[in-house]
């Protein structure tokens, strides 16, 4: 099984291509679109796709993903095995979150070109090297046949905005992104907000957002009233800023890069 | 085989967890998108796609619909048998012209966790329920093992607009989508005009949106004149009024929900 | 295998159903989208599209192409085999690129109706006759079953803008396509340019667009500075005009149909 996530959108023929390709080397592979929507060159969103993605396939799956604003530079590609997983990407911190969450089994810079689709374009190598490399990995070649192996704090390893305690004992955090809903995703998860707090109860925590206020976590959207505003642990564990049967992101004005703030009412 | 329907977009991961699930319990499933392009908790809008499309796919297809507003509250999960299709949804509505069209052959509340993803978030059945469910259906599970059974009357049915003859006689009906080409697809199907006009000739038909006439029923677009208007009986037997070459509904400035007038020229 | 172009967007049931077809007359197809997104009616659009892809996929793949304005007119159907690959798309010019490329082994019209979904609806004949024709050509049938063969010239081909050779030795191409980064893409591929100007130095060549000059080709993205312009070979062998992590068309504020001249500088 294979994963895709780029930056192409679905209106080129690139993504068509890329699996033909694939299927050409290994024509009973599955390919899964994870998306192909990612903001074009935004490694850091990608960043955080395939992390809170690649969970929920099968290990043994592969995962390409191409957002790649380097293609053609000396930048290397890199392949990893971690958790039973494969993930194939440049080497230009999309997969920081991946390399970061565990104890890589491999770490492979791609350069065996006997596995590359020739001549090999300086503008779409997931036509002549992802996709090729994802069909032979999906046929059962060994990973370490792709190149030499490289340690963990050889890859490129991206400063992603990490959650923090403040001086005066507030969480603070970001939205790393807002979905077709409008919710406004953070990156405090509620594992960081009980390290923080203690056992605290979700109910006496204030989350300000913009110059909006919302006491104590919901669970689930139809506890406040509809067009609402709450806060919500989310399917990934983070918290999320949502309207219920509304659009948080046009209720607040808020987006992607924008501050929240999380304080135990009444201290802790 | 399982089929699609959502209101996730193809921005976010979502639809690609899902189907990381149903392949991680069932790694043969062949999944199918219809769309997810659902308006944001448009519950009508999910039941006429299902209503329009489930047909085209060979019996025993496991039809998934994931338009659910009410997603963490006490509302259940239903699980139809009906003319050898499965389908699988909230019980909020979206299943209402598929239950009015023909009687099931088993209706059950899907409450038996042994077939969830755990834990259950509250924001994500798609991935924790709907998709375990369906790929343990695709396996061949019988459905009857997820829950109990209820009665047709028991689940909840919406009232769609229908069209109706008026006192005047005329047929009123309504816009219920608008296609990627500006189709105006009405409610109108084209059984009912026989029915209540009797085995009139399409030709002396009068055809009323907002302020434009149409007279009579096309047999293809290229009947009228470039960028002309027209009516014509769509693929799927309902009216539809199309602009040959062009875009009806900016051409009428006419939407969804807007009303159509169907009236026999010079009476029956 | 087979591949779909069309200009059905993905938010209708449309391509859906067009699947669950296939799929009904051969369980076991590969179906691979290319895109769903050209313009709509978008005829030599989708021509640039299936002639760029189509090598990428297996000998053996069955390409259907719908776009399609003269849907329910006396318009054909043609089945195209060539290179090992077949094609199936109505006789209105979008398969042009494909049958100037090369010696076609057969080309068929599409009239054998035992093989069509009935009734045939006279608005989608994607899914009543492209569909279940492309199933049976999956799943073996011998493509001069499908009806009389015709000749090359018998197709109807559109007069697709060609580069060429202006009287002062310019070349004179045009802009074909904008993707996704907004890259602008030519008819101008290179083999042209070195029969033009002989096997020249890419480096001395010099580009206009619009008001914009740019100087020689570069090898890759980063060979100019973030947010420059530059002239690069594309993936499918053309010119195309791009902003290094940028967007050429807003930089130039030039879109489909542009004109591009190439000049050799300093003579020959």
């Amino acid at each position: 099984m294979i994963t895709l996530i780029t930056d192409f959108g679905i209106s080129d023929p690139y993504v068509g291509i890329m699996k033909g390709v694939m299927l050409s080397v290994n024509p009973s592979a599955v390919i899964i679109d994870i998306t192909h929507e990612i903001e074009p060159q935004d490694v850091s969103g990608a960043a955080y796709c395939i992390y809170s993605s690649y969970r929920y396939f099968p290990p043994g799956s592969i995962h390409v993903v191409v957002v790649d604003p380097g293609v053609g530079t000396h930048r290397s590609i890199i392949a990893v095995l971690m958790a039973g997983h494969y993930f194939l990407a440049p080497d230009n911190g999309v997969l920081s979150l991946i390399l970061k969450s565990g104890k890589a089994d491999a770490i492979i810079n791609v350069e065996n070109d006997s596995y590359f689709l020739k001549p090999v374009s300086q503008t779409f190598h997931g036509r002549d090297i992802f996709s090729p490399v994802a069909g032979h990995l999906s046929k059962g070649l060994a990973v370490d046949l792709l190149g030499p192996g490289i340690k963990t704090n050889q890859a490129l390893c991206l400063d992603l905005p990490m959650p923090y305690r403040s001086q005066s004992g507030a969480i603070v955090g970001a939205v790393i992104g807002v979905d077709r809903f409008g919710n406004l995703i953070t990156n405090i998860d509620h594992p960081f907000i009980v390290r923080t707090f203690g056992p605290f109860n979700d109910r006496h925590l204030n989350i300000q957002v913009g110059d909006q206020q919302i006491t104590g976590l919901s669970a689930c959207y139809r506890d406040v009233e509809p067009q609402a505003l709450l806060a919500i642990v989310g399917s990934m564990e983070f918290v999320e800023i949502s309207v219920n049967c509304g659009n948080a992101s046009e209720f607040c004005g808020e987006s992607k890069g924008s501050i929240i703030t999380i304080t135990a009412v009444g201290g802790q």
